[in-house]
């Protein structure tokens, strides 16, 4: 499927990807490189934490949702990510976890200083098998107008 | 030395940690998992794109801000990262960037639902060497309070 610049990119569309399988090999070595607290490494301790069980980092949850922004499709010729907000995780993700990605266009403009790319804001929600959100955000991104446009 | 519970967090505190020497390796072997388009992973590509050179996705820039969270001292009793609002990623970050945190205390309030824990949102930021800011945000985490308080 071909990318789509800015000028193609519709107010309340909707784009899809998943499912993100989550393992537990994935959840332990994620967390043991950048956020190696026992509830995300440590099966026993995770079990007497409030979740009752292993769950991933809150930074491995927004790598998964950025890895599945790669894959929408129809995908954005996207040259950025601006910055994100109100950014939540309702529900944690745990061990075998089938995630998937839901993608909203909530606003578009040009940019004022650059005439070649325009700023998108969408509404992103993350959820498991459960339909339970682990992860909801605003995000807004830049996005490259068509050469020669 | 010893971790804080609720009550000890002072407002207005400010507690640093860092620093983190990002690798090009650690960038392109990051982005290969969870954001792999070319400006992450390809030098060549991304010494034409915007940025002029290979730059690390924004998730591993936040994977990095938790990573430093579990280094700061005096480190907190934390429970669970609740949420974190206007995430902004004002310059990108390069191979061997030296990247330092400060967290400063803004808000402390007490659960209204579980007495054995309180609410604390902070300010955040992460710099390169240049003293350039490359994340920014607040936070807010759950920190348990004292056992028996």
């Amino acid at each position: 499927m071909s990318n789509l610049y800015f000028e193609e990119v519709d107010l309340g569309a909707v784009s899809n990807a998943g499912p993100y399988l989550v393992s537990k090999d994935e959840i332990i070595s994620f967390a043991k490189q950048y956020d190696p607290v026992p509830r995300h490494i440590d099966e026993e301790a995770a079990s007497r934490s409030m979740f009752g069980g292993l769950t991933a980092s809150g930074a491995h949850t927004f790598a998964i949702l950025i890895s599945l922004t790669g894959r929408l499709q129809p995908r954005n010729v996207t040259l950025a990510g601006l910055g994100w907000d109100e950014l939540r995780l309702p529900n944690p993700v745990r061990p075998d976890d089938a995630l998937d990605l839901e993608v909203k266009v909530l606003e578009k403009r040009e940019s004022k200083s650059k005439p070649d790319r325009g700023i998108v804001r969408r509404q992103v929600v993350l959820r498991n098998q459960n339909r339970e959100t682990v992860l909801a955000c605003f995000a807004s991104v830049l996005i490259a107008k068509r050469p020669g446009s």
